[in-house]
This record gives structure tokens, C-alpha cells and sequence, in this order.
């Protein structure tokens, strides 16, 4: 007898066939779907636990290809600047005064807990002291894939950065039997603050152990230039001379391209993650996505971190995703819902390598699932659930959160975790970064 | 003694120096604001409800300055379509076959729930069957400035488009002495949808009465292409030829605009209402929004119809606004987060012609406020209240809105109207139209 059954719900697949049954229900066992049907066709098997989801929408629990978890602590702490002076002034002081293992605990539950109220399930990360993350997503039940940052400048956590791949390497070992929902992985700053033998002996060493490649690359007009000057290739051709795009390969932005660039993704097998929103808001482009999509590249969306978004809602990601390409495109046909809605799930799945386990409602898959409130005036009428879930849904509609099988969000309450004491410690982290200024030194 | 005194706020008063009092109070006598101060420095007057508004920010209500109210009835409806075929295949027809007097006053009445739960306490409407609009939205409680619409195609209430005018004039009269929150107004359509003899005798009906002319202009590029061939000139150009541009006109979009046009604008006094969501997902263009701001036009957001963004929530506006115009100019300091509050309150304020009366949190104003829950996740840590309520609140953390003094919404819930009610008359005509497909007669 299967552990739950949800029932009367209007199912997003997000199958093959982008499937989508009114009236449906689904049956889980331990962590996995073992059963989907529609309430007219078949009768649900019996169940321990019931959940009426009338007037709900079910969809496959949300990807977010791009995350810096404790990075909530500076959400906010400075806007409306130039990149350049928003990370030397105040992000990078920041950082190396505030990230230390006590607070990135704090910082990554209280981004747990912000992706999970909103329907987001998994999360790819990348940042510092990414054991500590890594501790603390495994115990908000969320599912991760999780990047320890590999740079040739001091970092929370290496302080020497010649020593950026031996801490790579024991974050490597501290993740193992941590949790099957955590998957490891190695995730270098970019190609201008990477050497090319830090860039060489990473991707080396995510060969060596199987984990995914992780890389933020051509983002800005900046580094476009900057690699030209300085290695004579594009920051892709630089990448792709260097072997280091591959089907494992993560390519974090890739907003600056040429034609000869996009053919160097697409040959390679490697994955995009766009994040529409951060790089509208730093004014560093807006990605081909569209010639992505039509070449097959899996192309996943990212909110980036909370500090240059400034939230984690991948119902907001989707809706200006999609409003960006129609107008920059002049084309409002330009990824419609479904294609958005797929970024969001089984493309984003494929961009990280967990395709076979979730990114949709399938028998086999494991049991991670949204359930959203369609009965808030803003979300009626109904007439098409992909419509309503990319232009008017919102992550404030999501009423329950399931992650393997285990629910972490019911009736709109964080249930996995005492996030009133996780608030408590940010509130104090930030008097603190209030008071010492972002250097710590005030 | 004060009726009501909201305490322990963060105020954003959005007054001229936009000054924020941290733990500040609010006293409020019938529909105004009499009293502002700050806990530490003055004790608050005694009131006969106090209002414990710890760990809140406090807004000045929103003004939605676009909005086509009955339309929810078609939201979703049809999306990712190019203009025209969305217009002809789907939103004429349907607006034809359900848009009655009796769908107008549910539809309306969810668009004002939608609007009061996510903080917005204004709005500015043009549509047809305005009396009805009218009396709905007096209803609701909230206030608004309502435009009925005039066009020389039938329309709903108008089927013989001679008798425009006539229309126009009865609704004026319908709208004397209903409620000192219903401002009427005109609204003619486009440039290019009015005859010239049209536009001149709504816009001297409007000098007539004292009210506010409203009009689509230079939305697309086609309707600046026809207009120059039709008329020789741009659209902008051709209203200031007719005369119509004066500092009761509030033009609506104004993306197609050349340098002359926003001279024309600004000399005449004319106000400005930017619609980004909506002209990023119909594709239509970037209205160079800076410009009109540099140059002291008021500018004002609105949503447009919910069949065209497809919600009403001003955080959201607020949000995408700012990251589109960073992104359109390259420019990341381009309209920083106080700007973009300016033009969802004060500015919007004087576009709508109510500064005296809303858009700022000021003794003598009207008591239209709202209360913010910023204790969720995804609004810690506070660092600056501005910052946050522009890229990281959602209309959803909206606990409290009050209008002319009255509570509207109080612990996120609509206490203004039976909501349920008014879902279940929307879900049956949603119904109909889905039976019947959007010409009325499948």
C-alpha cells in the first residue's frame, strides 16, 4: 500500500508529451512515484496518508540551476550599483569578513527554507565552505547538487589559494554517504579569476570522481573582451581549447557568444543555466536562450544569489524569463509557458545529470512534488494551467512541498526545519554586518 | 482621540525627502492621516484601535495607473500569441460575447480583491460598461479614477459607435455623487482606433466636466508606422497637432516616441503611465522611461488588464520595471528602487491627478496604507526597506490594506466583499466561456 495518495488535482506532468490530467492522482511509495491516474479513469489505490488537492495545481518540484545559498545573509545590503564597485565594495569585503562556518548554517536554511515555501526542490550550488552548505541542506531534506568553489584568490574557507583543489578534494570526501539526495560537485569561479592550470586540475579532478563541472562564464561585455586580450579566444573558445566543455560541463550565464560559440556548446553536450533576472539587474546582457533551446541544449533557469536578484522565487524567474525573450526577441511567441516551465524542471534536471530522477511527474521518479493553490482570485479563472503557472502563479501559492517522498512544506508552513530560530540567528548576523560595515571593521 | 494608530513600523513615507522612520507610528481620524511619528521620539496619541505593526513596513497604498478591470474574466486565456491574432481571434470576440453588465461586476470585483491583497489601493481603469465598473469598484471600498471607453468600433454598452459620446456623458452623470473615492474620466482607446473628430469632442467633453483624458498612444510600431502614414505624423505628434495634450491627458504606454515627442510631452504637461510587463510579453517595446523622469513627466506603473500580464501585482511591476530598464540602458544604477516606489505612489499620484489627496504617508492625506509582513524568509535580513519592497517583496506579504481609513485586508484576508462569492459567479461564466470558446457560440 503506497505511503500517500494526492487526489482531484489538475497534474503538470511536464512529461514527454507535456501531459496534463485534470481531475489526477498520485501514489508514492517511500521516496519514489509509484502510480499516477485520473480520477475518471482510474480508481487511486488505497493510501496511509490522504491529501485532497482539489483546486490545485501538482507540478514536478522545481530546479534551481543557480545558487550561492549563504548569500541570503546580503540580500539587500547594496543595490542599483555598477558590478564592478557592487563586488569590490561590498560583496567581496562582505564575504570575507561575514562567511564563516557558523553563519553559513544560518544563511543556507534560511535560503532552504525560502526555495521550499516557494516550490523549488533541488537547488545546483556553488560558493565557499561548501561542506558547512552542504550539512545544512542535507538537513533541510532538500534535494542539491552542491559546488565547493575553486578560486586563485583567498576564500572563506582557503584562505591560501594555492591550496583550492586540496579543499576541493575534501569537500569531495566530507560529501560522501552524506545523504543520497546531496550530489557533489566542483564549481570554478570563472575563466579570469581561474588560472588555467586551477581550470585544468578541477575538471581533471571532477573526471577523476565522476561530479559535475561548474563554471560562470561569459557573463559580462568585461570578461568577453578580457579573454580575448588575454588568451586571444572567446571566454567559450577558451574553455573548448582548454577540453573543458563536455557533457558534465555546467555553463553558468553564457550571455556573451558568437555563432562559433554556440556550435562549441552544442557539439560538446554541455548544459546552460540562464538567469534572466540577475543579469538584468546587473546590466550584463540577456543570453540567445532561444538558439539553446532549438539546438537541444539543455538549458536550465537560476536565480543567482539572493544578494543580486534578490529573491529565490523560481515562479518570478519563470514569468520575466519568458516577458525578457518575447521582447528582445520582438516576438511574444518566444519561449511560451511550456517551454519555461520546462527550464524549470526536466531541462534543468538534464543540466545538472539527475534527469533520471526528477524534473517530472513519472512513475519511477523520485517523489518530489508541488502542490500550488489555484484558488487565490489572481490565479482565476483557469483556462490553462502552464499559462497560469508562468504569468500569475507566484512561489506565495505554493501550498505543500514534497522532497523524497517527505513533506517539508505543508498548508504554506516550513515543517522541515525551526526556521524561527534560523531567522533568529540571520537577524543577528546582519546587526552584526550592520554595525562592523560590510568590511567587518567599522 | 484618533480612530486608529498603526505602531512600531518601518514607515517609507515616500514623501519629498522619501524619509524612513524606523519604529514609527501612524494615527488615522475617519479617512485621513493626522498624525506621523516616530516611538522614540514622541509618544503616540491614544486611538480606539492600535494597530501592533512590529516587524511591518508601512507604504503608502499603490496606484495601479493601467488597468482594464473586467478583464480577469480572461486571463490566461490566450498567451504567447503575436498582437493582432490575440486581439482578433480571441480577445474581441470574447469581450463581444461575455462583457455585460452583469460579468462586468464579478470580474471587476476579483480584480479589486486581487488589487487590495497585494497592496494596491488605486487604480486607474478605462473600459467599457463603466458604470458598472463603477459601481463594483465603490463597492470594493477602494478608490479609483474610471474611465469609460470611447472607440468608433461596437463595443460592449456601446453597440452603435455614433452614440459614443452620449455614452460618455451618461456615465459622467452615473458617477455624480456615488463616492468622493470614484473619480470618472474618458478613455479613448488609440489614436488609431478614435477618428480625429472623436478624439476632439471626448477630450472637450473631458474640459467640459473637469475630468482626466486617458489613451493608448504609440503602444507599437505599427500604430506609429500607420499613424505616419494616415496622418504624417507620429502619434505623439499627431495628438499635440490636435490639441489634445495638456496636464489632464494621461497617455498610456508612449513607447514609440521620437526626440520631438518627448518634447511634446513635456511642454504640454501631459503625464505618462509605463506598462513593462505588459509591452515585454505582447512584444510591443521599451518606453524610454528614464527620459520622461530626467525630464520631470510623471510617470506612473501599471499592470494593464490581467488577459495581458497576467496578474495585478505592483510588487511585481515594481520589480521588472527596474530590471528592464538597468538591461535596456546597460546600466545598472539606472531607476534605483526609490524611483521605481515613487512611481507606483507619488508620481503615479500626479499622473492620475490625486497628489494632494495619495501617494505619500503625510499628515492630511488620505488614509490609504498599507502593512508589509517583512518577518517572511525571503525579506530577511532588512538592510534597506526600499531595496526590499522593490526585488524581493511580492504582493502576497501584504497583511493589512486600508483605504479612506477602512480596513480592506487584514491578516491577508479580503474583508472589503464576499470574495467567495464572487469566485464562484467568475468560475461559472469562465466556465461558459471555456463551453462556448470565445465567439459565444461553439
Amino acid at each position: 500500500m503506497p505511503d500517500i495518495r494526492i487526489e482531484h488535482a489538475t497534474i503538470l506532468t511536464v512529461d514527454a508529451d507535456f501531459k496534463i490530467i485534470d481531475k489526477g492522482w498520485i501514489a508514492v511509495e517511500a521516496d519514489r512515484i509509484v502510480a499516477i491516474g485520473s480520477m475518471a479513469e482510474n480508481i487511486p489505490p488505497a493510501a496511509s496518508e490522504v491529501v485532497d488537492a482539489t483546486g490545485c495545481l501538482v507540478l514536478p518540484g522545481l530546479i534551481n540551476a543557480h545558487t550561492h545559498l549563504p548569500m541570503s545573509l546580503f540580500r539587500g545590503l547594496a543595490d542599483d550599483l555598477p558590478l564592478f564597485e557592487w563586488l569590490q565594495d561590498h560583496i567581496f569585503p562582505a564575504e570575507s569578513a561575514f562567511i564563516t562556518p557558523e553563519t553559513v548554517r544560518p544563511a543556507t536554511l534560511l535560503s532552504c527554507a525560502e526555495m521550499l515555501l516557494s516550490g523549488t526542490t533541488t537547488c545546483c550550488d556553488g560558493y565557499f565552505l561548501e561542506s558547512d552548505v552542504a550539512r545544512a541542506v542535507c538537513d533541510s531534506g532538500m534535494r542539491a547538487v552542491l559546488g565547493q568553489g575553486v578560486i586563485d584568490h583567498p576564500a572563506p574557507g582557503v584562505p591560501d589559494p594555492s591550496r583550492n583543489i586540496e579543499a576541493a578534494r575534501s569537500f569531495l570526501s566530507a560529501c560522501e554517504h552524506l545523504s543520497s539526495r546531496i550530489r557533489p560537485s566542483l564549481f570554478c569561479h570563472s575563466p579570469y579569476t581561474c588560472s588555467e592550470e586551477t581550470l585544468l586540475r578541477t575538471k581533471a579532478l571532477c573526471r577523476e570522481t565522476g561530479v559535475r563541472f561548474q563554471i560562470h562564464a561569459a557573463e559580462t561585455k568585461w570578461e568577453y573582451e578580457h579573454l580575448k586580450e588575454t588568451t586571444g579566444a572567446t571566454p567559450i573558445g577558451y574553455l573548448d581549447r582548454l577540453g573543458l566543455l563536455d557533457p558534465d560541463t555546467l555553463l553558468v550565464h553564457a550571455i556573451w557568444v558568437d555563432e562559433t560559440d554556440i556550435e562549441r556548446i552544442h557539439r560538446s553536450g554541455a548544459s546552460v543555466v540562464h538567469t534572466a533576472q540577475s543579469a538584468m539587474k546587473l546590466a550584463s546582457g540577456i543570453a540567445p536562450i532561444e538558439r539553446y533551446i532549438a539546438l537541444g541544449i539543455p538549458t536550465a533557469l537560476g536565480t543567482d544569489g539572493s544578494a543580486s536578484n534578490n529573491t529565490m522565487d523560481m515562479f518570478r524567474e519563470m514569468d520575466i524569463t519568458a516577458k525578457l525573450h518575447k521582447i528582445a526577441n520582438w516576438d511574444p511567441t518566444v519561449l511560451n509557458s511550456r517551454t519555461v516551465i520546462e527550464m524549470a524542471t526536466i531541462q534543468a534536471a538534464k543540466a545538472i545529470g539527475l534527469e533520471r530522477e526528477i524534473g517530472s511527474i513519472e512513475v519511477g521518479k523520485k517523489a518530489d512534488l508541488v502542490i500550488l493553490d489555484a484558488a487565490k482570485p489572481h490565479l482565476a479563472p483557469l483556462y490553462h494551467p502552464e499559462s497560469q503557472v508562468v504569468y500569475a502563479a507566484r512561489g506565495a501559492d505554493v501550498r505543500d512541498t514534497m522532497v523524497d517522498g517527505n513533506w517539508l512544506v505543508r498548508n504554506g508552513k516550513c515543517i522541515a526545519f525551526d526556521l524561527e530560530a534560523v531567522q533568529a540567528e540571520v537577524r543577528r548576523i546582519a546587526d552584526e554586518i550592520r554595525r562592523k560595515g560590510p568590511e567587518g571593521h567599522r
